[in-house]
């Protein structure tokens, strides 16, 4: 155990109150955990451990000592006693290793209560912590598998934690160099992001993504077997956003024995967890099994640490994380770093939106310090201007308009993640308006899951989202007009009925449903196929907008030639990417200025169309590393 | 053993005549070598093996089987009768282990006869197979201590080329997918030049130089540290040339547990060893030892394999190394590399001449193929035009007049190997047509055996000087105007006595005798120092360059100030290295043109200067990068 640790406990023992009895303290990855025999002293004095956290720059978990915990069963009648019946508590468990409680309800903000008195006042009275969860309105599988495998595994976790605690803060051996970045994956292309950080001290990957549209194993997956890339030397992966182009070959890692810690935030974790099941369900369905199962999936849950927004996070002896709203899905995230004692400041934009949706704040663009920033570039080319968010939505609304007209069917192949639930916000808002006929809006399987992960986590939702939920009690998503489609049987009875609105995935018609339905409804003239986001090389859904008419399918062993005639729409403008302007925006923006941006994430001249134009225009040096490529950055 | 090994036996006993009883095959590192019971046969058939390495690609050394070889007494007797007298032969020596007879003679050219006709004659008589080596008319303590290492370990070499010739032979694992250069010294910079090239199969390292004006072990030694070089993956060395920025930190790998070959020409294997012995031996009285010894400079003897010009050689399963004159110093060469199967092909020039000078001749610039190249840019920025070769000897030449006629003595501080035998043959010739006065001209200890490594390999020298030796039976480095210096006595001497030249190392006072000479001399008005080479950035000769007049010197343990009152000149234009016009003209010369160029071994501003007018000159794509960055070429 590295002196600095020790240091942190005699500072802790020093500066707590001598009445404050400090049974233990200890570190759980970044955070340092208390255990006291009277946490009623702390609790009530907020400022202590709030000066405490700021003092020693670490943040500072108060938990009771076993001796002084209620049994569960006086627990939980203390604790309805406390909570007023509105908060609609859903669920009490016990944590016997962290000594929580978790509780589950429907309405979190009472459990807390103002200034978090009724959490306090739980404390006070049982002793154990209280976890406080929210309960969807839409119930969420994944998030009950997510927390019953940290619930059932709460003491390998600790573990975990703990080792990491102490690999965090082990001593730094040489003062830091260089810092060093190297291309895996997701540069001069889009799809299987990863960008691999080396300082003379650390190493860190940033997203492990697959290319969903990749031919074959070596365009799928990240460069992951250059010499310098060490598992075993790995002190952090950060994942930016849910998106399988940037979580996809994380399973990967821990199946081939990475026992280190992935940081994101909750909604990222939640939502990778879907997509990555759903990625392993169709590969095994589809025969081309992926090089990793559902067991890898749930270690990396395990190894998890979520953040918030803005919290502070050391994840190694030389680097602080700071996670921030990138507007690109839920939960996405801006990561930046700050490496060694003030040496070099580092941000990663992951995709990014610099535009209000209305699913999502705008990406943040202001920062402590950056001197080197990289960037996507999916709509770099300076020809990639988009029709305003207003245009767009008159756009799809009168393609829709038109469909149902002459009895159509509107098929929008989307993400689970993101656009799906960008466009059921509008719909639900057209219709509610009367601005278009209240057809049913059938929403096939994994959407509905990936939508009551938004609706757990109404927090990082954009400011008149959380307007509508929490003040006006109106939550979109779990509007009338929406259906759930379960099963091929409901499937057929669709497409044969009345005209409607599906949703469904994948985006790029690459697998999944989407394709189904476009095989169903191609032949009719009627019906309208409207892509609302990025098309990548070699899915069928470029290929459509190419105008491709005439389009072979592999099916049961022989190809099958499905002829087109319904109409293919593009409507831009509902991207979850910044467009040419915004990213140039950003740039003229970001505060403060960085020296060096790195372009990544865009087909290879979009890439150098943005660098070039960055430079032309802000004087800022530019580079375009190409995968495998090292850029040094200090 | 690789199956390829197998064939290339297989083809080798099927192809030769059966009345050659091949008794073994073998390989020797990329050699192969055939032990025959009747070396005679294949000896008088020339054709037959000339034939043979073609079509398997290889080269082929032929040896009798031990049972055919006559006793080395009888033997000798042989010899002595085969040779003419006047082949002056010096030595024999007998290998037991590869059944070879060392002859050493000053006129070995007499030893191999018309065609081969005597040396043919040798091998029928005694079945031992003649390796000839020059007597250099002035003898070199560092070529007969080279030759004593590898007689003494030849066994050892032996086992060293074998399982060198198993590796090189090893299957291809993985297609070629890629080829990297990573940037481990060098780079906008000059100094501890490294490069560090990987493709999918192998992995080598393009020299390994010290900084000797570097402050300390960071800024001199290349960043091997990286995660991605490992030394035990390592396939080979290139050493473009001997001076120490290319060669000086070769033995620490060594040190480190390296057991690879090193490849590069005989000069630069026998003058680097010069050079690597000396800054130990410097290192060690200054007190600074290295983190190697001796030791490790003969284990990298073992390791080296010599090739001339224009020798294809395979160094690793997908790799084929060729070495081209590079026109800086004796040995000096431009790496050619074949990779895969056609996939790529790259050019190394590191620091080259493209002009003629006395010594050598203009670096080649015609190659079968190159996609990359990367090319140094000590001169490269714009206002590096240099003043021709012939205004630069009138320059000095009327600068030693000068001194000469106010009585006073010239000091030219001097890189040992390089530019002091282009002075000495400059001042040979204008001494010899008295525009000049004969005064001595003196040359220090390692200049000296650095000149008799040139006697011992004049097949190296430019076309005139080849001339002079062979046909005109002149060489201008055995002329009675130079004076060796022996010790500290001599030199206080030559500082005391008359008017004279003073040829010395360091050639940018960094250390050596020429900061005791410049001590002794600099405070005289009639004396002259004349910079005839590149002066570094930290050294004490750039610092006289830029007209400082006070130079605080540290001599045993207190720092002495000494005033300069000498007369200090740079002469330009007997720099080893291209001029800003010859680099450009070079990338317009060169055959076939690269797609891509990579600019090393310059300072910042020159790298980046010759970078963007190559690029503007003729739109080829240039790369700039910084140590530790990794650019892909493939």
């Amino acid at each position: 155990m590295g002196s600095e640790i020790q240091e942190i406990k005699n500072t802790i023992v020093q500066r707590l109150p001598s009445r404050v009895q400090v049974a233990k303290v200890e570190f759980e990855g970044p955070e340092v955990v208390i255990y006291t025999k009277n946490p009623e002293i702390i609790t009530e004095n907020g400022d202590l451990i709030r000066d405490l956290a700021k003092d020693i720059r670490k943040r500072i978990i108060i938990r009771s000592h076993k001796s002084v915990l209620t049994e569960p069963e006086e627990a939980i009648n203390r604790i309805h006693s406390i909570v007023p019946d509105e908060a609609k508590i859903t669920n009490i468990s016990f944590d016997d290793v962290t000594c929580e409680v978790i509780i589950e309800a429907r309405k979190p903000g009472l459990v807390i209560g103002k200034y978090g008195a009724t959490s306090r006042e739980i404390v006070k009275q049982i002793g154990w912590a209280p976890k406080i969860l929210r309960t969807p309105p839409i119930s969420s599988e994944i998030i009950q598998r997510i927390r019953r495998t940290l619930r059932k595994n709460s003491k390998e976790r600790k573990k975990i934690l703990q080792q990491l605690g102490n690999r965090i803060h082990r001593p730094i051996t040489t003062e830091n160099e260089w810092v060093r970045l190297t291309a895996l994956g997701g540069f001069r292309e889009v799809g299987r992001s990863s960008l691999f950080m080396q300082t003379s001290n650390s190493k860190i990957l940033l997203d492990c993504g697959v290319n969903v549209a990749g031919k074959d194993d070596k365009s799928s997956y990240p460069y992951l077997n250059v010499p310098e890339f060490v598992l075993d030397d790995l002190d952090a992966v950060i994942i930016s956003h849910a998106h399988l182009d940037h979580s996809g070959f994380l399973p990967y890692l821990y199946h081939y024995g990475y026992e280190g810690p992935v940081y994101c935030t909750t909604p990222t974790r939640d939502l990778m967890t879907l997509l990555q099941m759903d990625h392993i369900d169709i590969a095994h369905r589809e025969d081309s099994p992926l090089p990793f199962n559902v067991k890898h999936v749930k270690k990396s849950i395990k190894h998890t640490i979520t953040l918030d927004y803005g919290e502070v996070t050391d994840i190694a002896p030389d680097i602080r994380l700071t996670l921030h709203n990138a507007g690109h899905i839920l939960g996405s995230a801006i990561t930046h770093m700050h490496i060694g004692d003030g040496q070099h400041n580092f941000v990663y934009t992951g995709d990014f939106k610099y535009e209000r949706s209305r699913l999502l704040e705008p990406a943040v663009a202001k920062f402590p310090r950056i001197e080197s920033l990289v960037m996507e570039s999916t709509y770099g080319g300076h020809e990639d201007v988009q029709p305003t968010r207003n245009d767009a939505e008159k756009d799809i609304i009168k393609t829709i308009y038109q469909t149902l007209e002459r009895k159509g069917k509107v098929l929008i192949p989307v993400f689970a993640v993101g656009r799906a639930q960008e466009m059921m916000i509008v719909l639900d808002e057209y219709i509610r308006h009367g601005i278009i006929d209240e057809v049913p809006i059938y929403i096939d399987g994994m959407i509905w899951e990936a939508t009551a992960i938004h609706t757990a986590r109404p927090e990082y939702l954009s400011k008149d989202l959380r307007d509508q939920i929490f003040h006006m009690g109106r939550n979109p998503f779990i509007s009338e007009v929406f259906h759930k489609v379960n099963g091929i049987e409901e499937r057929k009875d669709i497409v044969e009925g009345e005209p409607s609105i599906i949703l469904s995935t994948s985006g790029m018609l690459t697998g999944g449903n989407s394709v189904e339905y476009f095989k169903w409804l191609c032949g009719d003239e009627r019906n309208s196929l409207v892509f609302v986001g990025y098309q990548a090389e070699g899915s069928l859904g470029r290929r459509l907008q190419k105008g491709w008419k005439e389009i072979p399918i592999k099916e049961e062993g022989k190809t099958n030639v499905y002829h087109v005639k319904m109409d293919i729409k593009t409507i831009e403008g509902f991207s979850g990417h910044s467009d040419r302007r915004q990213l140039m925006d950003y740039v003229r923006r970001i505060s403060p200025k960085p020296e060096k941006i790195l372009i990544c994430h865009g087909d290879n001249y979009k890439t150098l169309d943005l660098a070039s134009s960055i430079y032309r225009s802000y004087k800022i040096e530019t580079k375009t590393p190409m995968n495998l490529e090292t850029v040094r950055i200090q």
